[in-house]
């Protein structure tokens, strides 16, 4: 039950019809008898700064959850960001701390890697290709580097968005070997899509799935349905996958103890939550 | 459940702890199934035309219930202002409107008018007094002068608000007869408190009891307890009372009205209400 007294987590974005962390955070605060709540507010580019600036003087907020088209622009919005931030080049976490000032943080490539790391899928001295270097893709290949991964394969229509990650990336990681151009899936022991192909009913698969073996891991972050035409196609050659909304479940226990509220499992939010998968 | 399809509502003032609304409101758009909801933001009042500014460019925002301390602030601040506001001289609703202009409205006035008005008590040709000359005071004048008051008297211990509100009031209303600077309550058909005295345990009476007749009404704003001592030495005397969540209760259908989610009334808010008076 909403009150004066509950603190405000904002969840900035624009559009936001299809935000769905409010129906996970909510319900896990009601649960623990935890007052706060997690409120969508659209807020369109040209309006973020502004935005930042006033959420910052509120006196009832903690911070915020940060998502397209924001995730870049805060970076430079905050007063500090974390080295995981500053390499993935994008935030999606702002925390407002006692003394006004904001720091900025990104979880989505922590979520990502914690749920294949759950699935016992090692990723120490393996191969990976992360299509799509937009700001998913860039938080999904900071998290994959800082897990030890021996090879990386970087692959956007927007080459340049590809060499400016790797460039981060072999800044931080030298003995990381890092590749851009192709989006062949051929040889690698996990790939993951990181585009927003699947997002439409007509778009093409982000990958030639004749050229994916069985022992490939397959990873989405589009999170429209569980069972993309991608993991489809993925689970019919029988290769391990992992569901866009896995990387969300994962990455808010990181959330919550960012925002000091303790932690949680994906199991136990799960249970609660109000989507449907 | 909050979903980012949500209509947000914002409760602007400052300190938020005290606020009731959200507990009327959120459980009636429960009730009635409306995909809504009011949240609240602490906003100082240095940070205030910053946050009017940013909240009016939110996409998924319908308007905002405003509160101690913005409500005059809020006048200076908006597109345009109803005739009821301009009179009580400060705003407690704000419409965002499809253009993308915020309109400000009062309902104050308008919800302890109704609740007069509901218990039987007749205002057309009555004589009226009003303790306080603040936000809810100012408010509560310019609803009794549109419902039909023959002569009101006006007290503060500040008199310049008094006596700007008299200005107010004639320029409008140029047949009623208004008078400031006593707070005797000998002789009126209606007194109201609209001063804080009431909020602590030790607070003096805003009237001297023994000089109002028990054919008196007495209205309260004071909602920290359903019968402050005000009240209860009105009962004492056999007067019949309102007590100050009936202005909120009487005011909500009109709120509900100016936000666009249709009427209700204030039985069927308290049915739902989870507060406890």
């Amino acid at each position: 039950m909403i009150s004066g007294k509950t603190i405000l987590i904002a969840h900035l974005g624009y559009p936001t019809e299809s935000f769905k962390a409010p129906m996970i955070y909510n319900p896990w605060f009601e649960s623990k008898g935890i007052d706060a709540v997690v409120m969508p507010m659209g807020v369109k580019p040209e309006d973020y700064p502004a935005a930042i600036e006033s959420l910052r003087k509120m006196t009832n907020l903690r911070g915020a959850l940060v998502t397209m088209p924001h995730k870049v622009s805060t970076m430079s919005l905050v007063d500090e960001v974390t080295p995981t931030a500053s390499i993935a080049g994008a935030a999606n976490a702002i925390l407002l701390r006692p003394d006004g000032t904001l720091l900025a943080d990104q979880f989505d490539g922590a979520g990502f890697v914690r749920g294949v790391l759950r699935k016992g899928q090692a990723l120490e001295g393996k191969r990976v290709l992360v299509s799509g270097n937009g700001g998913v893709g860039c938080a999904i290949a900071a998290s994959l580097a800082a897990a030890g991964v021996a090879e990386m394969a970087l692959f956007d229509n927007f080459s340049a968005s590809s060499e400016a990650l790797a460039g981060r990336l072999k800044t931080h990681y030298p003995n990381l070997l890092v590749s851009t151009g192709s989006n062949d899936p051929a040889g690698f022991d996990l790939i993951v899509n990181a585009t927003p192909l699947g997002m439409k009913p007509d778009d093409p698969l982000p990958f030639d799935m004749d050229r994916v073996s069985p022992s490939t891991f397959v990873g989405e972050v589009v999170m429209k349905q569980a069972i993309t035409p991608l993991l489809a196609a993925a689970q019919a050659k029988g290769c391990p996958i992992q569901v866009g909304t896995d990387m969300l479940f994962e990455m808010i226990p990181a959330y919550l103890e960012f925002f000091g509220f303790g932690t949680t499992t994906p199991d136990e939010l799960r249970a609660v939550a109000q989507i449907s998968y």
